[in-house]
């Protein structure tokens, strides 16, 4: 199949496309490069060095012998899509190409509002290419598990069935997200659904846990093409940002009790997911919704199993939860959608975290303990950068922030 | 109390105004002027003449003695925002200042974003602002019935208790917008009951069923007091439009079998329940939700009611619906929150419909034929305005379309 990835530059969408492209699809990748600019503008970087993406391509012609084609620009800008659109004919869209850090949204007012925006627009202007060009296109988007919240009923895929007063309906599931970023998503469910009805557009809509890893079959065939791993307090996620911390000496900084549970799932289980959801598209008209996790973990729970793996010591420490969220909560979600498709989870294994915590010692001299703080606070209306501490024009403020209070845990990216 | 009314240009912002100042209350308005640019946009204008918003503030001041402060500027910029909050320091804000069209926002990609934009961001900025100002501040925004749909089981009002294989929960009213400005206030309802969780804010979201009449006890008082009438395609609403079509000669025209169901209100109401709302403010934290119409109506009867008071004949034509809608449908929703607070509604009368159609008729020679028929296509990506194929450039198309098709019956704003 010709499949087009959406920010096809990024952690998942890199991995994706080079997963598909060996699997037999005409795979084109889709970037603005806007995940590379959020590091610039925070200071920090990938823990894993990543090529340029015309190096990454190239290099991945060189191993494979498979072709993948660049497309450079911005899904806000209309004519850049439908010209895209046109160019490479997709029969399926693989969607990564949004704003994804929940703390980066709540930073302050210009960042909750670029969030929404780029994320709101962005998929509205696709979804217009998609219904003027070729609404057989099949769009795969991804959503997420926090679009949810945490009600105190189970939580099912994307509708539920409500019998209130002698009558019944099955409705779009209540959505209680948690940040902006959140929040976007949810704006672009509604908004895919009713695509979906008005033009008969298919869609498939994945809300998906927390992605923990970083090596794929087909990343590890090259340096050039690893992807991200991101550790710092805006954009790293709970798994990975643990591994690093034990790496580096820190106590492994849970939010809270640590009692909050969160659906996750190994970065092959997205590819696969992801490929199944590709190959198994829905119907005309049809909107549908898989739930993309295959374990639930506390963070707790998270933070135990880092430390059992380590070899050295590890402290784990408690810090006051920068999010508004339940801590004690009812948890239990379904995802038998994708298992029913034919995936086969990679459950999280003592070997996985070895293989994380692997990742980190190799490149400890690149972590800078600064960036690891979670400085964003729910509760403000703006907050400042950890690494905005560390200019030198503020000496006094260098490295106090480290030894006080160096902090991890964000349990959504 | 000192309150702010954005959108106080508009057609219910201006005599919400109005009536506040009379009751008592200190007011300031806001407005962009955004609505007046749409009609020029469109080639349209409201059936009655209305004063610039500074003559209608000095008339106002004539007539009462009583002082409007106005405010002009945009709420997309947020510096203006946070200018007017403090000038003003509102203890409530009447939120009425977004796009208000369901076919606006579907004409093509570019309205669909402004809409989305306008209104979100909008909606965005003045949260921040309360938040960072005062906190405590009342936001009553203004929401619609059209975010519900028309589920199979009752509607209540914002949240619905849920059992679910033997467990329970309170969540959010599941909602099926029927078009990207329904959208738009759905993605707005998301947002502010989060920034009412994390920031403690107060805030009574009013989903409004659809508005008729024109005159109130104050716009009355002069000529120059006088808000809109619009019965264009576009910000036309269905029994204002009516009433026009009667007196213009024109069928009274019916989208598809006009069985559907819509919740509906008198002007004069809505002006009573924004005082209600105001003057009975949320709790700190709390965001809650009032379905504010008072009687529900379908397309067929509300045109049988006008057909049977109007003088002379009066046709009724059905036509193909051009937006995307269940047809037959249950429709039974809940409404008893401002009736708790005290609200004597103004059921829909033979005298109502005669008032409108007086009105029509004093400003018959002002009626634009061309514009009453409804050309957005709901199944469309792009449709041409009805004012835009009578063009001098254009002249073979010139008056075809009223002979043919002239058309009416938009349920909704």
């Amino acid at each position: 199949m010709r499949v087009l990835v959406l920010g096809g530059d990024g952690y998942l969408g890199w991995p994706t496309a080079l997963h598909l492209s060996r699997r037999g699809h005409e795979v084109g990748v889709v970037d603005s490069f806007a995940r590379r600019q959020y590091d610039f503008e925070m200071g920090v970087d990938s823990l894993v060095p990543i090529a340029t993406l015309q190096r990454r391509v190239h290099t991945w012609s060189k191993v494979s012998g498979l072709h993948i084609a660049p497309f450079i620009g911005d899904l806000t800008d209309a004519t850049f899509v439908e010209r895209t659109l046109a160019a490479f004919e997709p029969e399926a869209i693989v969607h990564f190409a949004e704003q994804r850090s929940a703390p980066y949204s709540m930073i302050d007012r210009s960042h909750a509002v670029y969030t929404q925006v780029n994320n709101v627009v962005g998929t509205l202007n696709l979804l217009y290419a998609i219904a003027e060009q070729d609404p057989s296109i099949h769009l795969v988007k991804l959503g997420t598990m926090g679009e949810y919240g945490t009600p105190n009923i189970d939580i099912e895929e994307g509708f539920i069935e409500i019998t209130h007063k002698g009558r019944k309906d099955i409705l779009p599931y209540p959505k209680q997200p948690g940040s902006f970023y959140h929040l976007s998503k949810v704006h672009d469910s509604h908004n895919i659904m009713f695509a979906c009805r008005i033009w008969g557009l298919r869609a498939t809509d994945l809300n998906q846990g927390i992605v923990y890893g970083q090596q794929t079959e087909e990343t590890s065939l090259h340096p050039e093409l690893a992807t991200r791993f991101d550790y710092d307090g805006v954009f790293g996620t709970v798994l990975n940002r643990f591994c690093v911390q034990a790496v580096a000496g820190h106590p492994l900084t849970v939010y809270g009790q640590g009692s909050q549970i969160r659906g996750m799932l190994d970065i092959r289980d997205t590819l696969a997911c992801i490929e199944l959801a590709v190959t198994h598209p829905a119907d005309k008209g049809e909107y549908r919704v898989f739930n993309q996790f295959t374990e639930s973990f506390s963070l707790n729970e998270l933070a135990g199993m880092v430390s059992d793996v380590y070899p050295g010591t590890v402290e784990i420490s408690h810090i006051d939860n920068p999010r508004v969220e339940r801590q004690e909560h009812y948890y239990r979600a379904a995802h038998t959608k994708l298992l029913d498709l034919g995936l086969v989870p990679h459950m999280l294994s003592g070997q996985t975290i070895e293989g994380l915590i692997h990742v980190a010692e190799r490149y400890r001299d690149r972590i800078d303990p600064v960036a690891i703080k979670p400085t964003v606070q729910w509760r403000h209306t703006a907050s400042t950068l950890a690494t905005a501490g560390s200019e030198p024009a503020v000496p006094e403020a260098f490295g106090v922030g480290v030894e006080t209070s160096a902090t991890i845990g964000s349990a959504e990216g």
